[in-house]
């Protein structure tokens, strides 16, 4: 409120009776500044600040960008059991892929009196959007820890899986069974957590005297439906092998293609990335990067806890190491159907 | 507060600035009574009451009792939907099935200002539990619809499907291929919608001149795992069908029989109820009952928004029809291999 006064040149007690909406005399024009400057600096009415309540309210923010997908789901109950095993409650918002919803909802959970915030970023990190996030999580009085990816612009404690690692081992995978030409389909391409992958994958072809051909890479939108599209791309016939950069879309490929009578891995092998509970009962079930997806989810409650009790922000990065699991969606190179 | 003033026989002031954690010099003990009374009266200290934001928060709770089930995010995201498309945000907690945080979770949803809230009930309505969620919800000062349930002893509006009816599809669906031993593998039975699924496997069966034999049924936790546990009991022998009464738990059920070796529909027909999108990409894509679950949400938030817009509590009732979507999972009873 002290800024908001400096700013405006107004009183601290005219700046506290407009925040708290208290009777006044004070004009349109200085309410009118007063809010703009509160609005500008990023000011919270928030539980704390009224002093309604102890200074901890006990509740953690997390933000999702896709509640549909198991992945989210998973690492949201992997946060709520720490949480709530050391006392705390979870408020869950979905963002929905959109990096407006981010913005809004940082503001809404700090708004609401949320000790801390855990964000699973939506989509990239836009040019726009990275200068506005780092602007907001800076301003917030409150920690912010990034869960499911590391983002070297923020100032704040990430948690995330070694992703190259996790592209690499994919894609040496279907490199190790014969497979020459993949299909690799991506995620937002302005999410680190794709390019990462993408540098994995590229190292390994590297490894096999192969490069990446710009033309094998489909960005998609990371869920069921787009992965259905991308298998679109089939149709060449010069594929033998499908990466998709999470389960959720090697699910809608794999569905898609049963649809066109595409076998798997006769025809087609395909790697997916997450390894989600049901990888395992698909027709084909799916080889797949597990990550540690509830780990990620406990560790980056257990760093918001941290940061919280002691009421500092700090930049940790936690990263984990993936796994790939070998189920009957991959198989050799079918010479006889591919030359 | 002049509820709490009159209750404690203490002025409005020393109750307001109790309650508002501002400077006094209230004795401890009038302190200890105000607090409790305040609790017992289930005053929530929101931020309508503080009057720091304008009347609506435009903020809907949402209460879920297993997020990591399927049905229940796409049931959020229906809820999202719909909220966000009338400039609502979306609060959501999940209670892990325990009927506990149901209530912790209204209280905290209340004192963080959502101008509404959906609640899941988690799993059934104990008598203790259904005496506190019902006085929970009339103290409550912003409306509560229930989604995924309708519950006679609450006043409250509800938006669910017509379980007895899902459950004699399903039922009349595999005595119409035949078997005659089914296993109903149901969720627990102090949940209405698992009462209401049973009454309607039993209308079926008593149709085909058939009984329910306490033996036949199996109740479960309506995740994957107690699915899975489920199919122990095919070691028996005399069952050539399973009904299970959420997806989530078929899913285990398959699961575990993959690893068994016993094939399905061939040894047995399994139907799930709820058709998530996985059902289509089982091995054996499986037979379930559809529910319009994203409509189950939408109409939930728009009955929410009303009730919110209205400033009123209501008992509206609105049920939808389900719907038998046959798949490969369930096939007419083997008779060589079963008698």
């Amino acid at each position: 409120m002290r800024d908001i006064a400096r700013e405006t040149g107004l009183s601290v007690t005219a700046v506290s009776l407009v925040l708290g909406n208290k009777p006044n005399k004070i004009s349109e024009a200085s309410k009118k500044r007063i809010l703009e400057t509160a609005e500008r600096l990023n000011f919270h009415p928030n539980l704390l600040a009224v002093g309604l309540v102890k200074k901890h309210t006990n509740t953690l923010g997390l933000i999702l960008p896709d509640i549909g997908n198991a992945f989210y789901s998973q690492l949201a109950l992997g946060v709520d059991a720490e949480a709530y095993a050391n006392g705390r409650s979870i408020l869950l918002v979905n963002s929905n892929m959109d990096a407006k919803r981010d913005l809004e909802s940082l503001d809404m959970l700090a708004a609401r009196g949320v000790d801390a915030i855990i964000l699973c970023v939506s989509n990239g990190i836009e040019p726009g959007h990275a200068k506005t996030i780092e602007e907001k999580i800076k301003a917030l009085p409150i920690p912010v820890v990034l869960a499911d990816r590391h983002e070297p612009s923020l100032y704040c404690s990430s948690v995330s899986v070694n992703n190259a690692k996790g592209g690499e081992l994919a894609t040496e995978h279907l490199l190790s069974l014969g497979h020459r030409r993949i299909l690799f389909v991506t995620g937002q391409m302005a999410h680190s957590n794709n390019q990462e992958r993408l540098k994995g994958c590229v190292s390994a072809l590297e490894r096999h005297g192969l490069g990446l051909c710009a033309d094998d890479v489909v960005e998609a939108e990371s869920n069921y439906d787009s992965g259905g599209k991308a298998a679109g791309r089939l149709a060449r016939g010069v594929y033998t092998a499908a990466f998709l950069f999470n389960d959720m879309m090697a699910y809608g490929f794999c569905g898609e293609l049963y649809k066109l009578g595409v076998r798997i891995p006769e025809d087609i092998s395909v790697v997916g990335f997450d390894n989600i509970f049901f990888s395992e009962l698909m027709q084909a079930p799916l080889t797949t990067v597990a990550q540690p997806v509830c780990e990620i989810g406990r560790a980056a409650a257990g760093v918001a806890l941290e940061e919280m009790d002691s009421l500092t922000k700090t930049k940790r990065i936690i990263s984990f190491e993936p796994e790939l699991i070998v189920r009957k969606s991959t198989g050799p190179r079918n010479t006889d159907t591919h030359k």
